[in-house]
């Protein structure tokens, strides 16, 4: 009996079995057609069988596999029911479908996730019948395409793993000191100078060398409308980010006038870590940043706009008199509150072309702007904080759910970096704190795992951080109920053989193949102990 | 008027266009559901309108795009004509029928190779007809997944970007000193032990340093069945090479038996270059490679196995006191002929199980086995020498078609090695000496370009290395008559913006893009004298 992930409660299993090969229709409601589509051609590509579609609401209900409407389902929701001749699907709106779509996958054999037919598969998928509803409405995934780029094409195989885990949110973090990754009409020189810089660090310990090897690349706005539309397609929003007022070097070496007094430089950094470099805080820089905006905007239908708001070290602005002058003109007493006013301008712009501003927990610090989202990822202090004032909250701890943290202790973890991340902890991740109550919870909105790529150069090393992890946050962002990792692992371990099929480089149990190591290239990892004294330190700003 | 490549013979256009968004179906003769599916797909996929698939002999003619089959037609051939509210395909087999599907989509704006529907796109192709058919029925690509492994699913983008071309074969380089890439059951160690390396020389140079990276991975035979459906889902045909009795050194260090003498090594090669580590000449031997062949041919229906035979130094053998005695038992005069016994021992099995031998043009120094088929890469030695004696003969000149091969003079090329190999001189390429009467002529199979992938690490850097080269090399094979550089460069600078909506990042004309620069990595080149002075030194013993 294939069991699902994410789990669905009370599922009822029966005698019998739906069989794809016998003659099948596949009806749906023409506000369904989109995962109805998606649905054809999986099963078109892993069984070569044609499954003719007939969107309409007349489509007899008697044979088949059939998509109906039915508002009264919670959001995103669905009810699944699999018996012999017929497939039931009814959704409140088309993610739900395309949820359960996802689920209706599982229950056929694993080879329903690869591109071309499997010969001698039996496609059966045992009767069952379960209604389901996802506990969180934003369930997410981070990439970090600005340390080490991702080309398109496996954006969109990154956005099928997360509809596969039934995702609902990528968030593309789009430019860094580092690069910036985004075709800017207005602005061409944010990629021509700014979309690859000369050589990388190697490794995560101070004073690691550099590979001497250039680093590149950027999304057209072709290719961004090409990844929108794709992840839309699969019921998947995509939040773009765009740094600001830190992590801004990529930006200020392909534009100087952005940068603080007269040292901008020339490409973007090649180092890790947490930079000096940030943009200065003139009207002329405000009016470059919502041109930027207005751009991304339109490529983005996303509610919300991520502006980092990250690591901006104040140093710069301390330093230069202008910035000072600048305060002073603003009638502000410190550079936290002119982080604050700078973030308060940007989020304003974005409120009046009608987005949200999201932004990570430093915004938090010189006080937060009406209206903005949190994504608390420095422990829990952001979330408590944000959902206390009224404000809503992504969670995203870094002790649980980033995924770029090492898997184990063992010495052959490829970069080992962050404190151990084991698929159990990232099962155990719950985005509400407990110490909220009941209304303050509402604000959390749900959770994301994040990857970030200093040290994943290759889609083959971001499956091997990424999975089987993503999988159990997927579930824990989805399931409401008591989870239970012991029950978890067996269905994880059946999971896995979807993975292969899917032909992710998942890492395996036992550690890494020996061609997933990486030796002598130094990480920095921390103890329990150690993460939590340095969290401490850096969030005693927070509230 | 959007122009074709590969370019057909006699295009003519008229007025109007047909427009895919006017209610349009897409009915298909039942033999050519396939190539019909896969239009279906594209034109989903790009544009977002669904064609409704009708497979049947009676769907009337009257309206929307139909595709039929005409046995009249050449193999491979097609007609096409599209029209104000008609498109017309007749092709002889499902395969022609894949190139007019190809035809058909260049006729539209170049956004339809994207994977999801660009907005603001006028869905409408030209009127015109022509019949076309390719000049040689071998086109194909060489994928060396040895030197750098390349996961299935950049392989499946591969064959997408070869069936775009026309081309029908894709030749995979399983095998060599530095790898072994496809799972044996039978002999797991084969990948297990042969299937990754500690480090890779980086770069060309005797002496170049080592990367001190592990690198590996293989193909499941569940991901192998999948790559080889995929392509015959798309026209193409999945040719495997086995490296035997050189480039042995994967399999020696996975089963030590199977070297000469007691020095096996313990790990695939972690060099370039010709190794001297080789096979040797035992019955059991002979055994284990005929097994290994019996689960490859299982896998792989292509009428062509690729045995390899290049490179292969006599020193073990020359060495070695039991091999002496085997060649006295065997009765053999010397090393060349104790190649080719092997080899014929190889083709004998092939041949007992109703398949080819295909090698490259070292196969015919020592005597070639009658019914061999010669991969002839060393110049145009091999091609004459076959041809003339009737055996058959796919050209892959080096110093035309290696892709590898640096594309210009330019020292910012990446790892740049070998002769300059540029556009024009790709699509130079005619597999046919002029030295062959027209009876031999037609022994030449056709030709096929070669990216070995020593110093290509990832699909990025392939796509830098084929593109737009290939492009080239796919017209050379197809197109029939004249064919004049300046006539094809402007149809190639129309045919980069459906690359660009592939994703392909091509080397665009004026060289490297910063990032796809290698500074520091020493490549070694050869002028076209050097080169023509080394290869009448190595091709002496042919013939």
């Amino acid at each position: 009996m294939p069991t699902l992930l994410p789990r669905p409660t009370a599922q009822e299993f029966s005698d019998g079995e739906f069989d794809l090969t016998r003659d099948t229709a596949l009806s749906a409601h023409p506000d369904l057609v989109q995962p109805a589509q998606r649905l054809q051609e999986r099963l078109r590509a892993a069984t070569g069988f044609v499954l003719p579609l007939d969107v309409s609401t007349t489509a007899p209900d008697s044979v088949g596999i059939r998509l109906d409407l039915d508002r009264s389902l919670a959001a995103e929701g669905f009810a699944l029911e699999t018996a012999p001749g017929a497939v039931r699907i009814a959704a409140s709106t088309g993610r739900g479908a395309q949820w359960a779509v996802q689920a209706l996958l599982q229950l056929f054999p694993a080879a329903v996730y690869r591109r071309s037919p499997a010969a001698g598969v039996r496609w059966a998928a045992p009767a069952t019948r379960f209604t389901d509803a996802p506990k969180f409405p934003w369930r997410g995934a981070m990439l970090d395409v600005v340390r080490h780029f991702a080309p398109t094409r496996d954006v969109l195989r990154f956005i099928d793993l997360l509809a596969m885990h039934r995702l609902n949110t990528l968030h593309l973090h789009l430019s860094d000191d580092q690069g910036w990754r985004v075709e800017i009409a207005r602005y061409p020189r944010l990629t021509e100078v700014g979309g690859w810089r000369p050589e990388t660090q190697l490794g995560a310990a101070h004073g690691s060398a550099a590979d001497g090897r250039p680093h590149g690349g950027f999304y057209t706005q072709d290719d961004i409308r090409e990844i929108v539309a794709y992840a839309a397609d699969r019921g998947i929003t995509v939040v773009p980010e765009i740094e600001l007022p830190g992590h801004a070097q990529a930006a200020v070496a392909a534009y100087p006038e952005l940068g603080v007094g007269d040292s901008a430089p020339t490409t973007p950094w090649t180092l890790w870590g947490i930079n000096p470099v940030i943009f200065n805080v003139e009207e002329s820089t405000i009016a470059f940043l919502s041109d930027v905006l207005d751009e991304i905007i339109e490529l983005f239908p996303s509610e919300y706009i991520c502006i980092g708001g990250d690591e901006c070290p104040k140093i710069q602005w301390v330093e230069d008199e202008r910035t000072q002058e600048r305060m002073r003109e603003l009638g502000l007493h410190d550079e936290e509150e002119l982080q604050s006013w700078f973030v308060s301008r940007i989020g304003q712009h974005l409120a009046s072309r009608g987005r949200k501003l999201l932004g990570w927990d430093e915004i938090l610090e010189g006080g937060l702007a009406d209206g903005a989202t949190v994504l608390s990822w420095r422990g829990r202090v952001g979330a408590l904080t944000a959902a206390r004032s009224g404000n809503d909250v992504v969670a995203c701890p870094e002790d649980t759910v980033y995924l770029d943290y090492r898997e184990s202790d063992l010495p052959s973890e490829p970069i080992p970096t962050g404190t151990v991340t084991t698929v159990e902890k990232a099962y155990s991740f719950d985005p509400v704190p407990a110490e909220l109550d009941a209304e303050q919870a509402t604000h959390v909105l749900g959770g994301q795992a994040n990857l970030w790529t200093e040290h994943i150069d290759s889609m083959r090393g971001l499956d091997y951080r990424a999975f089987p992890r993503l999988a159990a946050v997927a579930e824990a962002l989805w399931t409401t109920g008591d989870r239970e990792y012991e029950e978890f692992a067996p269905r994880l371990a059946e999971h896995l053989a979807r993975l292969d099929a899917a032909g992710v480089e998942y890492r395996h149990a036992d550690g890494p193949r020996p061609w997933q190591e990486r030796p002598g290239v130094s990480g920095r990892t921390r103890s329990v102990e150690e993460a939590a004294a340095h969290l401490a330190r850096i969030t005693a700003n927070i509230g």
